[in-house]
């Protein structure tokens, strides 16, 4: 069997842990398994790489910023190997360079393009341990480019799909995927498994236990994902395909704090108006979320919208720096808003999920200012102060009652 | 003007002293020279990593080793890179790998054997300062190799030597080359020129001012260093080739405390054994350095040579296990020994210079164990205890004479 495990900074972050992540895989390795590890940077390195850069230059060239973050990875992997030399097992490091995983030229976010397999092939075949830097690749002109946070777990799952490993693990600091995050919610319950689509509508709504774009590229190539604790031997979650079995009403309650509401009053309502406004943002680089659109008065229309936190000031100067031109009679926001969804793949064929929400959310006196929805997924938008009880309330509803 | 300029650790050891460099780097740049930087890793990082290294394995493989210390020069020169931009200058950096400076698998203690400049040439070509990782190569199979100690130096002079470069500058925390250290002779010089030869003897003598295969390198290809201070304008030290009228009698006077003495007594008097004595200790990688041989009772010769006081333990233990072989009776040895050297290329011409030595020794009451001679050295074994009088005594005799 040929296992791909990934371990995250905090599982590494000291020589206590390197040693513990070292065994776990030795014991894979002694039971005849090929293993290739898959590390980040030890602990808050790349924080502190960040911050060192900024001292001496905030706006430095993400090319260099890219080549300053990708030590922290290669500091780890050569520890590793050391550990596992350590132990007695045969093991190397690679970098993104040794591996030849190819990627694209977008510092800082760049993605892969191809991955190769031949040098840990041979690795593999000698019977080492093969360590890998994650969150890294080499794009055409040989320069180093990282995959935005989290990426570690993209490299994880790019080298099972080419090696066509029969495992891909992915180790964290929680047991694995949960129906709602246990710190907030007291009935939150362990998952054994979620379909691809499911994981998708909750790492993007803040769930934080995989990469979004890992979990994407899992479910193209059909890696089987485990996601599982490495501090115990707790089994964790599947991530798959989902069969008509296994699809729960509702799988999981996400809440996402890094969220505001802006509101554009009095626009002409005309055709392309609510167009121009959110190609204005997009413009800007400002991913906007929820819309809600309302007729006003005199022939115009408000349209509502939710964007990160984190964008809030760039959209308002954004916006009203394009006033005139789009129209826009006022500007308001609300930065106290908070998202909370739902999501399970056996919505698409139960319609009566949406006013079961609404309910459990009035019951407990939750407003709801906006809603959006997919197949598999409903967000509604709610005041900040009011997402912890929420998030009980519609866990409780779905989750307890099944 | 293309200029290859390199500066160590403590050169870039903070944020102020990166920016030092950037600047001074920039001077060259604004007016209108090509300019390539290299580095070493920030102040202690090299010594931090090898303890932390250390902690987790003692024995690692050099492979893992290099593949750790390497990450020191790569964030030295992103960081430099991210501080010239922020002084408005266009700047990348580049590691081994990315120049394509290949070099020999011997991790730990590799040697170049091909430095690409068509990197290089295109980032000069399109007016960017060129920040290069010291100290590291790339090997045949794409590993990460180091080339020893003061390496950075080595890969100075190699880019030097294939870019053609006009100038090289090795940069340190003091102003040259000195006719003796400093802080030991009260009077000794700045030298403005030295030969190759003379810094060879000088730098394998514990002179410690440049990385002794840089010179053989630069010698080999005729490339001419200036060894300067990073923090003032002193000119600095040309080291180059020889011409007559620039022949000092004794350029400079170097001690090595880093030295121990041992004697093997009572060994059979016929051909070969004394070969075999110093077969051993190279097969074990122990360089013996000054060899006296003398007639010792009844048909046996003893046998007295130093080491690297590093090295002592480790050839007495290989002595006494192949004793019996090597006929050996008796083994004696020191460790508060040191060597006292004057170098100088007028030497050549001038037999006097050994008996005014030991005169001027002789006249300090400074008692010599062994004598050791090149073409443009002499060395002396004296007590440890001894060898600061003895330095000054050497050095007032022939350089404050001239």
């Amino acid at each position: 069997m040929l296992i791909v495990k990934k371990f995250g900074g905090t599982s590494v972050a000291n020589k206590e842990r390197i040693f513990n992540v070292a065994r776990r895989c030795i014991e894979d390795y002694k039971a005849g398994h090929d293993v290739v590890v898959v590390l980040s940077a030890m602990g808050d390195t790349t924080d502190e790489l960040i911050e060192l850069a900024n001292s001496i230059n905030p706006d430095a060239k993400k090319r260099e910023l890219d080549m300053l973050l990708t030590t922290g990875e290669q500091v780890s992997v050569s520890l590793m190997a050391m550990a596992m030399q350590a132990l007695d097992v045969p093991a190397v490091s690679l970098n993104a360079f040794q591996v030849a995983m190819h990627a694209t030229s977008r510092y800082g976010n760049a993605r892969f393009k191809r991955v190769d397999t031949k040098r840990i092939r041979h690795e593999l075949d000698s019977r080492k341990i093969v360590i890998v830097t994650g969150f890294q690749g080499v794009n055409k002109y040989d320069d180093i480019t990282t995959l935005g946070r989290g990426g570690s777990d993209t490299t994880a799952v790019a080298l099972a799909a080419v090696l066509h490993a029969d495992k891909c693990e992915i180790y964290t600091d929680v047991d694995g995927v949960f129906t709602a995050d246990p710190r907030i919610v007291k009935n939150a319950k362990k998952l054994d498994f979620i379909t691809y689509d499911e994981m998708l509508e909750l790492a993007s709504l803040g769930a934080k236990v995989l990469h979004n774009r890992s979990v994407e590229m899992a479910k193209k190539y059909n890696v089987e994902l485990v996601v599982r604790s490495s501090l115990n031997q707790t089994e964790g979650t599947v991530v798959g395909e989902g069969t008509g079995m296994e699809k729960l009403l509702v799988t999981g309650v996400a809440a996402d704090k890094n969220t505001a509401r802006i509101s554009v009053i009095g626009v002409e309502d005309k055709p392309g108006t609510a167009f121009s406004v959110f190609d204005t943002l997009a413009a800007n680089n400002i991913n906007v979320d929820i819309i809600l659109q309302s007729v006003g008065r005199e022939g115009t229309k408000d349209i509502s919208f939710t964007v990160a936190s984190d964008d809030l000031e760039h959209a308002l100067e954004v916006l009203d720096k394009n006033k005139e031109r789009l129209t826009i009679k006022d500007i308001t926001y609300n930065k106290d808003v908070a998202k909370l969804s739902v999501v399970g793949a056996g919505m698409m064929s139960n319609p009566g999920v949406a006013s079961r929400m609404f309910e459990a959310l009035y019951n407990s006196r939750v407003n709801i200012n906006m809603i959006s929805t997919s197949e598999i997924r409903i967000t509604v938008l709610v005041a900040e102060k009011d997402i912890d009880k929420a998030m009980n309330a519609v866990h409780d509803e779905f989750i307890m009652e099944e």
